[in-house]
């Protein structure tokens, strides 16, 4: 599934600057402009694809790939000790540039280290599970089709 | 790497069950019993690794190919239209369970559908890109390593 282009396609086709840590025939990652914390990089699919739902096998294993090892770069490069990996979908999910976009936001110790932010704010407002083997069946059905 | 077991391993093992949504080799998805919205869904490789930056090639290849799938049977099996994908890498990054997870968590543009929670909770204190070529370079000569 295809999408309008956004800022990222100009980013892949160069048209836009980026600070690029990664590029392959599949994907690219590179520093947000805006970050959360020191170290806080986008990895995305060169396929035009909005949504993680949308993607292609082949895209979305190459995707899978290199997330590790951009991992193990950003934590080596900066000294972060945590990171949240993120992926918003759909506007009401927080999603704001309407490529397909992996955050890797770094966590530090030492906040200043880290600053601004410093980091990914997280608010888990759980519950209990209620009818979940039917929900499981339902969704475990729905993969089949 | 390895890490002591989990009780995701237990899960894996069929020594704790779970509400099971999709298997094979390399992975496992099944609800989440403590839900921040209804399809709250955890896919983990089986491959025992606690963090990103510690999964192997493979096992990380297979956990990106089968994401995009799960994510379109959750929102077909629970009208969900938007969603986030979490994965928390470290205690101070809000890591409970040290085996790696995918949280797949829907929002509901009614919340009263998506209850209990509903949803992931996000605040996003951005700052702005310092020593950006310099950082970027440091990342990226850490990826070749």
């Amino acid at each position: 599934m295809t999408h309008e282009p956004t800022i990222f396609d100009k980013i892949i086709a160069g048209e836009i600057p980026c600070h690029r840590v990664h590029e392959d025939e599949h994907t690219l990652a590179f520093l947000d402009v805006a970050p959360l914390s020191r170290g806080h990089t986008l990895v995305i699919p060169k396929e035009r694809a909005a949504q993680m739902d949308q993607l292609s096998d082949e895209a979305a294993a190459a995707l899978g790939l290199v997330l590790p090892r951009i991992c193990r770069a950003v934590l080596k490069a900066t000294g972060a000790t945590a990171y949240n990996l993120l992926q918003n979908n759909g506007a009401d999910a927080h999603q704001a540039v309407m490529h397909l976009h992996v955050h890797i936001i770094p966590r530090y110790p030492d906040k200043a280290e880290g600053s601004p932010g410093s980091g990914l704010g997280i608010t888990w407002p759980a519950g209990s599970l209620e009818d979940g083997a039917t929900l499981a069946a339902a969704i475990a059905s729905a993969i089949g089709e």
